[in-house]
């Protein structure tokens, strides 16, 4: 069995292989054609931590994956970072263990990304106004990078609620040739943009439908657990399409499950993101729709990116 | 992070460290203070495969432990061992990992037979005639190397289906400075042993009631899922004294389930391992008791045994 590191795997991983694999991935397990037993759960009250084990197994494939999460928050006080993980990729053949990738969560923010890629490019409006970011974190930045490959637009309107974490985005994006705009309004961000990613880990709405223009695209990713939202549940009813990554998770825990809760809306109303790949449909069926993706991430997504980096780490 | 192999492993563990770390295990499983979520499990029909991931945490510990386990019954055509195994160890104070040990379950191995030492030591009759051994395999052997512990009695009767079983059982056995004798009858080993030692797959009874004498102390750790059973439920029943390593898992699956589902026993008759430790009350409170000890094996086994390996191979 073979270790890598976080290093390694950055400088090997192909994002467009990678599309293509959780392409298949999504479609696979909207088909039941998954294996997910139950996440398994720890808390450590004492060291203010908590860790999650997800597994997955696409079946059909050469390996399954187990991923192992961790998140520390009074790490930075001893000089770590907060959160750690790795995914350890085993034969589904022989069982044998055939890597073990210490990507310190860089391959789930990754898959993340790439998902909101992967609905971006259904689902944004044929012209991008201003890409809209609502976070400063890893993901935000890392959703920027990833959107540039479907639209040309080079405008960022990013959303923070500190003056330097919107410095440090600002001067990120300009990197990639972004002109950018950053506001501690969220309004703002409404107003500019009609493709627009929000990745925050807020317990309160911070985008109100009012705000909202016709045609836009939103996707969510910051809602991967309970009590956490980052939509006010209108905006949500008002989405004519709901694409969600699997519709048993979000309707406990995504974006959707406060509308579903207030009985806004039905779970009929939600599509899954690999079903609608599976039909070939258009995403977007109008230029004025909003529509929605309300992505918690699923543990096949971990188990196609593994796999992919394990092949280009091993090529 | 660091990664250990077997051999490392091997070479490092201290049984003695080893048997205390799991007793403190099993006494904080008994009164509540392990994290142990659902086990995830997988099926690989076509490779003829399974896995399962087990993970504990024991509350005050300064590690927790994710355990992976594989069994793929075509291995032995392809040149590879049917059973794989690791252990990853993590801190409980940052969530970083600290080490893989791939230990290809001899871990569990060892974890297993350590605590079918702590049952028979807490119920072996005092004067042992001779020892029983149901199965050939690394189980029954990791089981006789720990009795020599707790008994001076060098006596053993081992029982297999295969000639060729026996007869590398006998060798081993030797080294280990025992007169060996051999049967494919499981009623002579009754006839002669008074601490017999169950670690077969069996689907069927092996041990019947009538067989065995008063006084016996019988530890099976074979049943480790639904539908294995090796001992008759009327020698259940007959039991005095019945210990288990967990009243849940066991009454689920262990052997005490089948004569429970039966009505031949009920749950107030079991008494958790951990809890007879903390008690210290002895375990047998008879010479004539026929005991019986039903080990399906704990994840807070495999937290304590990494967590001594680690310590040991890092010291």
């Amino acid at each position: 069995m073979r270790c890598f590191s976080k290093a390694q795997i950055v400088a090997s991983l192909d994002p467009e292989v990678a599309l293509r694999g959780l392409e298949q991935g999504f479609i696979a397990f909207s088909a039941g054609k998954v294996q997910v037993p139950p996440i398994q759960g720890f808390s450590f009250p004492g060291a203010n931590g908590d860790c999650c084990v997800k597994s997955a197994y696409m079946e059909g494939s050469a390996t399954f994956t187990v991923k192992i999460s961790a998140g520390f928050y009074d790490n930075p006080g001893k000089g770590l970072p907060s959160n750690d993980g790795l995914m350890l990729v085993l034969s589904a053949q022989t069982g044998q263990p055939l890597a073990l990738l210490h990507d310190e969560g860089w391959l789930t923010g990754m898959r993340t990304a790439l998902a909101g890629r992967i609905a971006a490019r259904l689902l944004a409006p044929p012209q991008v106004t201003a890409i809209g970011i609502l976070g400063t974190g890893m993901q935000a930045r890392m959703q920027l990078e990833q959107l540039g490959a479907i639209t040309d637009c080079r405008q960022v309107m990013v959303w923070g609620r500190q003056d330097s974490g919107l410095a440090t985005y600002r001067a990120f994006a300009r990197t990639l040739g972004y002109e950018v705009h950053t506001t501690q309004d969220a309004a703002e961000v409404a107003g500019a943009a009609n493709l627009i990613v929000c990745t925050t880990p807020s317990r309160l709405p911070l985008l109100r439908s009012e705000w909202v223009r016709p045609g836009t695209h939103i996707t969510a990713v910051g809602a991967d657990g309970p009590g956490k939202q980052e939509l006010d549940p209108a905006l949500v009813a008002r989405a004519a399409r709901i694409v969600v990554d699997s519709v048993t998770q979000c309707s406990q825990y995504g974006e959707v499950a406060h509308a579903l809760r207030s009985g806004q809306i039905d779970t009929t109303q939600l599509i899954e993101l690999g079903t609608l790949l599976a039909s070939g449909a258009p995403g977007r069926e109008h230029p004025d729709q909003v529509t929605l993706a309300d992505l918690t991430g699923v543990a096949v997504q971990d188990a196609q990116i593994s796999s992919c980096a394990l092949a280009a780490l091993t090529a």
